[in-house]
């Protein structure tokens, strides 16, 4: 390594599947501080994974809830810094969910309502449809520290 | 889309930082099932993020805890079923926090220490040191549902 290169690496994914919403356009989704209550428990759609990894969703329907992975397909730009909705301050973009990240990676939890074969129908959902889905993984107690403190986002 | 083909895209993402840990080998980690109570509590560690992206961390040391989304470096082949350690039933890769996803993401929660300039003081790492960390984002209500039920793992 030559003083101060920085190597990055790259790492590539592949989509295992799509979300499939009501929401057509990132438009169609309110930032949550805007967001009348229980409007995204409300919001229902499905999982649509691929029928190859069918076998991987096993036990899935077992978990109250799942954290999706997912590419911000729509999001054009990269930001270190911005103003979330409804906001007047700049902030750190690690300390926002905007879609203008270094990685445009997201993430969101969502309910289980029920498996069918290769397709989860879940609540919760605030994804754009057609979002192209790179992981599922099962809420666990891990994630869920007893006390958050959420710094500049209001109760 | 000729019948019966799926398209998958590519997705590729460059690391934004390093984990810099007590663990120097995966089986350094013993799995959650395994690990004493507190352990990982006691984990400490930091997450070094490149130089070039410290205005992206402004306000991230205001939250009390961080999702940090990795890519599982050390990871070899693919599983779309596995046995859990511990375990005797083969579960749904998807239904488990295994390396050996189809993508090979993980994800992490961590407590927050402090920062100085471009490196997080986190506890609570379950990660080897040198992991490419992929995106930091805030932990927020909406990540942590009141109850959850969790499947095949036990409590």
């Amino acid at each position: 390594m030559t003083g101060g290169r920085r190597l990055t690496r790259t790492f590539a994914f592949t989509s295992i599947g799509r979300v499939r919403s009501r929401f057509k356009r990132p438009e169609d989704i309110p930032p949550p501080a805007f967001a009348p209550p229980g409007f995204f428990d409300r919001s229902r759609g499905e999982l649509r994974i691929y029928k190859k990894y069918e076998p991987a969703l096993k036990d899935t329907e077992g978990f109250s809830h799942l954290v999706v992975i997912f590419s911000f397909h729509k999001s054009r730009g990269v930001k270190l810094q911005a103003v979330p909705p409804g906001e007047t301050e700049l902030r750190g973009i690690f300390a926002t969910r905007s879609p203008h990240r270094p990685n445009p990676l997201g993430l969101t939890v969502v309910r289980v309502l029920g498996r069918r074969g290769a397709v989860l129908r879940v609540s919760g959902l605030d994804l754009v449809d057609g979002t192209p889905i790179l992981d599922i993984k099962p809420l666990t107690g891990r994630d869920r520290p007893g006390r958050i403190r959420t710094g500049w986002i209001k109760k």
